[in-house]
């Protein structure tokens, strides 16, 4: 069994984490073991393996075409990942200059993933939960610009589809239904 | 005369081959003949002269590596084929881990289209149009689940336009309008 | 330094033009100079020099082949320019036959962008400043049209991230509020 690979992705507090963490929690009972990674860190433990950056701040002072390097390298050694693996990243991020493809071509044709999850909801929903989240420092968004931020992702994601073959999946973490949301990932990652 | 290869995509339920078949018979009269092609049942001769499947169920059993090589093959022998060609296909499919893209990047560069169609209406009227249809056992899906279906279709088809160059036309079906359909799609296949 | 590559795009009508203008008249004060280049006109000058036409008539003639050819020598030409670049083109084109997209993956992976811009407003202030801009003869199109247009500009831009890696800004053009839309594209222009 060759294991499957899933990438799961969403705006920032959409609730993401939770959902992957308790969908891998229920999925261990069931013996459908996963391995979480998080596409961030994973990069950064290869960057220091490699002796390209010794802390997290060096990271962002990369070039482009140590970054793109680098995600060749960490999705290259993602690929060869036994067994089932979910990757927790972003469809893509926002940043001054405008949005960024969180899975560009390059990393895409390497981590040839079986599917892309879209975890989503209401902008309002976001926006509230941004705001009441103190344990984080975000930039402020209206809910305009939140919706703004999921449509690019489905468009990026119909892009990546296209490229790779795999399928995309949208799973709706609504306000007091995530259970839903957690069912539905589980069936997805089964 | 090289002949025009034109994509024709739209959701179930869309009304898509009877704007077609009635597009065709009347460019015939024009004397701006047309073949049709359904690319799933050519994928299945396809799979069939090779000796990959023997019947239409052991298609669906097939590998990913196996489906990939098979989408390829038949594209590759549609892009021989002389004159005008019409590609009945889906832009994405829509299956339980979520949308497929209906023309992954290499199916497109085989089938080089000059143009892809999105046949499309508002998704209350796909839905009314699926519930009346008694001919055909079809998923139950809400009107905001077919909105997602042709949005994903709309972006989709923007990547297809940036990887082949093709052109992206959007026909509305609408009820008691397929006349207008109609006409637009001759204008586009002439 | 190498110059940044910032294409810029809208849909006509949009005001994309003045944009750029006063953008640039206002960052050569703060000593951050661009060129600007019109697409369009930089490929007809080539076609020239390579001589594959001899007026601008003739450009729209040039068959499909020919046309990526001379795309793919315009966007290497560019790309080898030194400083800073603007390239003013448009990320999609309506004709009868669909949207071509402007920035097809043959012209990226030759102009390999830092970002691309798009200028938008709503579909309602677009349809009247084409309908009171006497100077130009335009296609009439609805507002919905409209709306439909600038889309399929998001979802095309999606997938021009996805191959560039480039940033996808959106900057709004709104009326009465043309000095936001100059101030944040000097933002991303510096």
């Amino acid at each position: 069994m060759a294991g499957k690979k899933v990438i799961i992705t969403g705006v920032p507090g959409v609730g993401k984490t939770s959902v992957i963490n308790e969908s891998i929690r229920r999925l261990e009972e069931e013996q459908v073991p996963y391995q979480n990674i998080n596409f961030g860190s994973f990069m950064f433990e290869v960057a220091q393996r490699e002796g390209m950056v010794q802390d997290r701040d060096e990271m962002r002072k990369l070039d482009k075409d140590a970054q793109k390097r680098l995600q060749q390298l960490a999705s290259q050694a993602i690929a060869k990942i036994e067994g089932n693996v979910i990757i927790d990243t972003h469809a893509s991020v926002k940043t001054p200059a405008g949005f960024l493809a969180g899975l560009p071509e390059w990393v895409l044709r390497e981590l040839k993933p079986d599917t892309i999850i879209l975890v989503e909801t209401d902008e309002d929903q976001i926006l509230k939960r941004r705001l009441s989240d103190a344990t984080r420092v975000r930039d402020i968004e209206g809910a305009r610009a939140i919706a703004d931020h999921q449509n690019f992702n489905r468009a990026a994601a119909a892009a990546y589809a296209t490229i790779t073959g795999c399928t995309i999946k949208y799973i709706t973490n609504a306000d007091f239904l995530i259970d839903r949301a957690v069912e539905e990932m589980m069936q997805t990652l089964r």
